[in-house]
């Protein structure tokens, strides 16, 4: 029977598909005693299913890509360390050999008995790692249960339908052939939703009732934009998707022709787009759809993914490959933001805070370790010398922070000269304004830098007293406030007047439908990950830079959210 | 032999005593079994130390007053309930008499096994409850090891040196005689510290190796405002003190005389001081030393003590003993400021968030509990017949939440009018200025205020990015921020203009030393614990608005803490 019904879009796109329903799981096991005979059988289907799983982390980590990739990846490195647990696995061919269990009660009973240990453990870190065995133990489990012509292509064509989805899930899914998803709880403003995006996979979120009235089979349309969600459509529902699909195919086509033209307003105005780039394949297409720079860079990668700390050559080497990446446009290498939110097994982090976001992170943690933030400052410095660089530092609050690093810059500097090692002599120095502080004293560190970039993720945050991945706030966290409309507008407007640069490389800056407001506050410079360039490229395009400079009086007025789009749907 | 040592000086005052060694606790118990006549008596040895305990915990609660009171008394409350659990209780007398333990023993053993319990659970609430277990124990313990000439007068004259010191401890300490503290840990900015200072007991904390010399007995001079101490202290030492113990003494006598002055500055400008005051000690506190009014009344504890909701009832007889209390002054009752961070066992905020400073709280938790907000309201307006009241709103981001109240204000009186409820009609509304956004979007809804609150002590927090109860970041936690200064500037002159009241509330406030900074940028409204009113009232009158008023262009233009110091230095 039709039914419509409507959740919140948190990744565009349409999709017609198969509905596939993931009920909450839980291990439903057969517990009786397998016969001698089978012991060694069932352990070579064990072994079997634990390759297989390996092999599958193998394959997802290496298909990552985008601005989450890092944060996915680790988790993914994490798992695949789990996996290679010499207790999971001994114990595991112990309770089938000695206890005759089948494989998947003993992997029933391992995983019980090691969540134990997990909760046992004093560290708020360890106990937390009790839902990555979680997940581990369910990929043996599928794996141990998977047909043949189940894999890479069992999914395809098919629209999963899940209470919640993580976001290490989701590359998988897609390469799997799922073509949408839809999830009965969550945000559009989760790593979920944000990785979705960035993997243009429709998303629905927060769709209540869906696992209620979905069963496996049924046709379904979803509309990530919307949220709107069709199950068993009629005849009409489906010429209206095929038409739509249609469009957007057009529309698709359309952006792509716009790769190699210029980022310009109706009026001449040229905008600059940056990249949010760090792997191979982001800076390659950041090249490729003719971004002006890579304008954040982050460098957490390199110390996330491992126990040890990289070296001044690894992270030179890593540096260089950016910079000769983007072949001669200036990219924007952001000093270390690690913090205790950020998984991190350097120990460099504090282990739990009880605000984390209000913590000892970026340039406070950095500061804390000179000598490691010296290394990190002296392979930039190295790397300067393939082609422009600019050095952002993330987290300062006022001048002693910018004082200090510039002070170690210059240190280190005199080392190079020393050690007669070549470096790049025309580096910019330049701030994250993310601290709401940073945005009211910059005119304390002005001499300090040539350029800021303002993180309006972190901003917003902060300046709303707002958890930005708070579910139960999501209504609250929005950078349409007129708060932060003033403070940028103040901000660009002093920017411009020392003659600073200042670009804007948070989530804001992604989305289309906020450029006329960026440009009206008489910015020019936007950075966001290479997929998004093009729709807010199309969007500068379609913008009249003077009209809405002219307009900025008018929305510097507006008195909340309802007023800032009231603004934006009369442009 | 004669030793100077230095800490943090948390809490100012200086004291003279014998050194009371405190190590870090560990239960060290006697492990033999008793004989089967010895079992009754360890019985009644047992329940007379819980008895003694229970006592203690009820007069500790009762002499509990200030700032922190509330907070403070809901800890002695949950212990309290731990220590009549049954579960706990029973199992002690089994051990005894079953086990043959001895009640030291016993206790050990019920403390390990219960804790395993706490452990156990998934709640992290419950899990972190296992501290409170352990403080309760420990007074068990203590009181049955408490000889006839110990208890309240034990620690007489003493100065307890310890590794920390937790804020439900200090007031129990005074009232045992112990003249100051010394902690080898813990940060100026910890709850301990903020109590201590309201308590006016000495207190110097992060004094590294004190732990390490420090001996039973040994003299020692403390000194809480500049983190200095003497270990065994010369002749010369002593007349020094009590030389500087005199002077103390005299300014105390100065400062008591002040209790009739009037708030105004040199040149004749009327400054007024409003106190932060929730208990009946408090209020007449205030009365008695002149406050203006109540400038802040925190609603919390009304619901933090109880698992249920306070009845409007309850709600109103509170409120108007306290407008009573006040005799005309106008008081400000904030309403209710809950969040996860604060222990709360009505079930209305979260359990646990990952940054509950950004969570869901304030004003934000009333709107969604809108019948329990409308209680809450309802017995506001009815206390407001009795004498001027001022509702206060906390955590206000913008427009669209002030105009929720505002609204929902008005549902209230309809709703009195209609039951022909006494009521007052000339109740005043206001928003804390805690979230950066509202002080830039204070125009947005300046036509729904009659004044405003500055709670500085969030407001640094959130500017700043920076937990305020983070030690690893208290140097970098301060008002004392160019960015404040300026924002808290333009929101002075905005609020003059515009014509509406301003207050600052946070502990800004109540540091005589802030008062040149705050009247330079154009307070004249202060609000701050009795405790304080005397200091900052002598600071009010040695201070010269005109000429402040016309330095603070300079202070304005300084680009760091440092310049803000030597502003400072040069008034």
């Amino acid at each position: 029977m039709r039914r419509a019904l409507r959740g919140h879009g948190a990744s565009k796109g349409i999709a017609l598909g198969r509905v596939r329903v993931r009920h909450p799981q839980a291990l439903v096991v057969d517990e009786r005693r397998i016969a001698a005979g089978e012991v060694e059988a069932e352990i070579a289907r064990l072994h079997a299913a634990i390759a297989q799983t390996r092999d599958e982390l193998r394959a997802l980590r290496e298909r990552l890509h985008g601005a989450l990739a890092h944060e996915v990846g680790e988790f993914l490195d994490l798992h695949a360390m789990i996996l290679d647990d010499p207790e999971l696995l001994q114990g595991l061919d112990e309770l089938v050999r000695i206890g005759r269990y089948g494989a998947d009660y003993a992997l029933k009973l391992q995983r019980d008995r090691l969540a134990a240990v997990f909760e046992g453990m004093q560290d708020d870190y360890f106990r937390s790692r009790r839902e990555d065995l979680d997940h581990v133990v369910g990929r043996i489990h599928a794996a141990l249960h998977r047909r043949g012509d189940d894999g890479a292509t069992g999914l395809s064509g098919d629209i999963l339908v899940c209470e919640t989805i993580a976001p290490q899930e989701l590359a998988d899914l897609q390469a799997q052939g799922v073509v949408a998803v839809v999830t009965a709880t969550g945000s559009p403003l989760s790593h979920s939703a944000i990785l979705a995006r960035s993997l243009h996979l429709p998303l629905v979120v927060g769709a209540g009732d869906v696992l209620a009235v979905a069963n496996d089979g049924d046709a379904l349309i979803v509309d990530g934009g919307s949220g709107e969600l069709l199950l068993e459509p009629d005849a009409r529902d489906l010429r209206d998707y095929h038409r739509r699909a249609a469009r957007a195919g057009r529309e698709q086509a359309q952006l792509t022709r716009l790769r190699r033209q210029p980022t310009r307003t109706v009026d001449g105005v040229d905008v600059r787009l940056w990249a949010n780039a760090e792997t191979r394949t982001d800076v390659a297409e950041a090249h490729a759809l003719g971004a002006d720079g890579v304008g954040l860079y982050r460098t957490e990668f390199l110390f996330m993914q491992r126990r040890e700390l990289p070296t001044e050559e690894e992270q030179f080497l890593a540096y260089r490959d950016l910079v000769l990446g983007m072949a001669g446009r200036p990219v924007t290498i952001r000093t270390l933001d690690l913090g205790a939110d950020k998984a991190d097994h350097t120990g460099l982090a504090l282990r739990s805070e009880p605000n984390p976001a209000l913590g000892l992170r970026g340039v406070r943690l950095s500061l804390r370790h000179s000598a490691l933030f010296a290394t990190q400052l002296r392979a930039i410095l190295r790397a300067a010398a393939y082609g422009p660089v600019r050095i952002l530092v993330p987290m300062v609050s006022g001048r002693e922070e910018m004082l200090a690093v510039a002070q170690l810059i210059e240190q280190v500097r005199a080392g190079l000269r020393a050690d007669a090692v070549q470096a790049g002599d025309q580096v910019e120095l330049g701030a994250m304004v993310e601290v709401p502080a940073a945005a009211l004293a910059l005119p304390d560190f002005v001499d300090l830098v040539d350029f800021v970039s303002v993180g309006t993720n972190d901003l917003v945050q902060y300046l709303l007293a707002v958890d930005r991945n708070h579910e139960a706030l999501a209504d609250l966290y929005t950078p349409r406030h007129p708060a932060l409309l003033r403070l940028l507008s103040e901000l660009f407007a002093y920017a411009r007047r020392e003659g600073i640069g200042v670009t804007v490389c948070g989530e804001m800056a992604a989305d289309p439908d906020n450029v006329p407001l960026l440009l009206a506050l008489g910015l020019r410079d936007l950075s966001l990950h290479p997929g998004s360039l093009l729709e807010v490229r199309r969007a500068v395009r379609a913008a009249d830079f003077g009209r809405l400079r002219r307009r900025a009086a008018t929305l510097l007025r507006v008195h909340d959210r309802a007023g800032i789009e009231g603004w934006l749907a009369r442009t």
